[in-house]
């Protein structure tokens, strides 16, 4: 864990309220680091829904495996997650602890394996010793209460400078329904220690297959559409859990990600994503600029998206935002490399509302100094006009600065 | 300009001798520098063939446009390379600019102007006015001679470190060929200051269809297998001028790259190119470690480049290696993401031949003590084995450092 907090971390941290059919619990089961929380299990009440999306990775990480097998029963009842050890690259050893872990958890809950779900962050590489959860997933069923949201997202915590949480409640139907959210970073993603990890939990009585689709679909505009350093973690995990208890108070049961009752929901699930990705991107290693790139004009909104990704890991654009400098060559330069349509003649390039180019060349009225001074500024918009068509699309990063090498170059050793 | 010399610098500089039919020169235009060279004409005789390839950016600079256009001739007379301004993303100036460099050079030289070949490194978005070459060429066409390649080199460099330069004599028939190259480096490639330049000189006599040939097929694993930041620049030219001059000394005439006769030609052409892009490896920006990545094993060498860039392009695996740390979980990750087939538990690493993983996990023989002395070398040579088929591919890379982001970070303001 990084010493300081990062200087774009959220000013408040809401108050979390709890989700009925959901109880946590934390432990310190010393598994890599000393003094502080590094497991946390999740109750679910019986009935409970569950979707997940997980990292495209080649190499996934065993507990990728294990939770992508387990979501076609939709149904889940314990979420374990363990940081300081991400049980990736560890062969045969990697499953046979990942199927241990789910039955020491399925004992300790009282249901089958099958409804364990699993996540791990830390280390790639190190075998994980999953006879360390023996005893204490036992405790913390014991232990576990509606709960501190806030506890569990500093469990999950390995080289992130802050917690990331997040609520919403809406109506469905007639009824109040809460989403609670959790997420962990730090690297887009730093194998070592910074899987990206996120936790969905919500009272709404919403089947598995609609709510895979829900979460299928509010991934593209928010975790998907951020970036740190453009490295793709072996263990990205992202999980929804719909517990259905708001049936109780007299929300519809929803079987289609389609139904029209569902719109405000949608609408407030996708604001937590948006709102823990973004929380991801304000705490990348090292980071101190929040940078929205937005693309439009572009053919498509894929192809924007390919030119905005282009931008937002390109290595020179990123430094040269820490270096607070508006160096729109870069742009063009990464514009260019992405492969999609574009005309360099057509091209407009804008940093915090200031055009800097225009047509295809500098913008004659911009005032360099007018820019150096907006280039202080700790979030940073970047607007790409293509002049194409209707294609637009907007990422999120951070900057590239001598920090994050210092992190990512002095870590293990 | 850096103040100090990579230490990757090779640690002597051949002697280059003179090709007949080339002349050179440099001047101080004043482009942007001050007391430097910034201007290399060379002056090539009647019939020398010309080839080339440029940047694959959908927003090349206007000196690339130029030549693109003018290749379609074949035949080359001069080439005109300034640094300190890169004529990019400029415009309808920037053609001018080309369009009336041409001319001066045309002039000077007494030749058409679709015989004048440009390249220009440096500064994106400042109008270059050509203005500045009136004169100057003229007195460089007078002032040629068939010189001095180191200084032609100096005269293109922008934050390289050190001038680049290669050479090879071969016999083509029963004549004596000799093949030199210069090369500009430094980002792969920092569009400010750091485009990749090179240009090929010989007295062979080569036809431009079958000089393009050999330039395209040697450009595959040497150039296009460099990555410095994975930053295409806008403005990347590789050019070949071949003088024909050595068929005055009984050098068969070549109208077919598959001709016998140039087997031995195309081993030293394809050494020349590999000598010069090992050079601008070896000169990436902040690079303290060479880094040469080899994945063999792979479905198809595509796969393999594929697999063998996306680690060579990663940050964490570029940070990893300037710690001096074998971090090899880096390297899976890189390798999953890279999106072709890979199987994690047959995969098997190493560092300078010491392997680190085999079959998908940490190789318990592997001494920690042993891999991190070896971390310390400047060279790093890391293998791959996907254990999938054939495939099989190497490129080049340096790793990524403080310094970088200071460069780069630090630079135009």
């Amino acid at each position: 864990m990084s010493s300081s907090v990062s200087p774009l971390a959220p000013k408040t941290v809401p108050d979390m309220p709890t989700i009925a059919g959901i109880r946590l619990a934390t432990a310190e089961a010393g598994i890599r680091y000393k003094n502080r929380t590094d497991v946390l299990l999740a109750v679910m009440d019986k009935g409970t829904a569950v979707a997940g999306v997980f990292t495209k990775s080649k190499c996934p990480s065993a507990p990728v495996e294990w939770c992508r097998a387990k979501l076609k029963g939709g149904k889940a009842r314990a979420l374990v997650v363990n940081s300081g050890n991400a049980n990736a690259f560890t062969g045969k050893t990697g499953r046979t602890s990942t199927a241990l872990t789910a039955k020491i958890a399925a004992k300790a809950v009282g249901c089958s394996e099958g409804e364990i779900f699993l996540a791990s962050t830390g280390v790639i590489g190190e075998p994980l010793d999953a006879t360390k959860f023996d005893g204490v997933l036992g405790r913390l069923a014991e232990a576990a209460e509606p709960g501190d949201y806030l506890a569990a997202a500093k469990a999950i915590m390995t080289t992130d400078t802050f917690p990331k949480v997040a609520t919403a409640t809406v109506k469905l139907g007639k009824a109040k329904v809460t989403i609670n959210g959790m997420a962990k970073g730090a690297g887009m993603i730093a194998p070592d220690m910074a899987t990206m990890l996120s936790f969905i939990f919500t009272d709404a009585p919403i089947a598995p297959a609609a709510l895979q689709a829900l979460l299928k679909s509010g991934v593209e505009d928010t975790f998907n559409a951020v970036t740190i350093d453009g490295d793709t973690s072996t263990s990205d995990t992202l999980l929804a859990f719909a517990t259905g208890a708001a049936a109780g108070h007299g929300a519809p049961k929803i079987s289609r990600a389609s139904d029209p009752r569902l719109k405000a929901f949608v609408k407030a699930f996708n604001q937590v994503l948006a709102n823990l990705s973004e929380q991801v991107a304000r705490d990348g290693e090292g980071a101190r600029k929040l940078v929205e790139i937005t693309v439009e004009g572009a053919k498509t909104k894929a192809s924007a998206r390919k030119i905005a990704m282009s931008i937002a890991n390109s290595p020179l654009v990123k430094t040269a935002i820490a270096g607070e400098d508006a160096n729109w060559g870069r742009v063009v330069m990464a514009v260019g490399k992405a492969g999609e349509p574009a005309d360099r003649d057509k091209l407009s390039i804008s940093f915090n509302g200031i055009r800097v180019a225009k047509s295809g060349a500098r913008d004659p009225d911009y005032d360099e100094a007018q820019v150096s001074e907006a280039m202080k500024a700790p979030e940073i918009a970047i607007k790409v006009s293509l002049g194409l068509g209707k294609g637009r699309d907007r990422v999120l990063t951070c900057d590239l600065t001598k920090e994050y090498v210092a992190i990512n170059g002095d870590y293990r050793s």
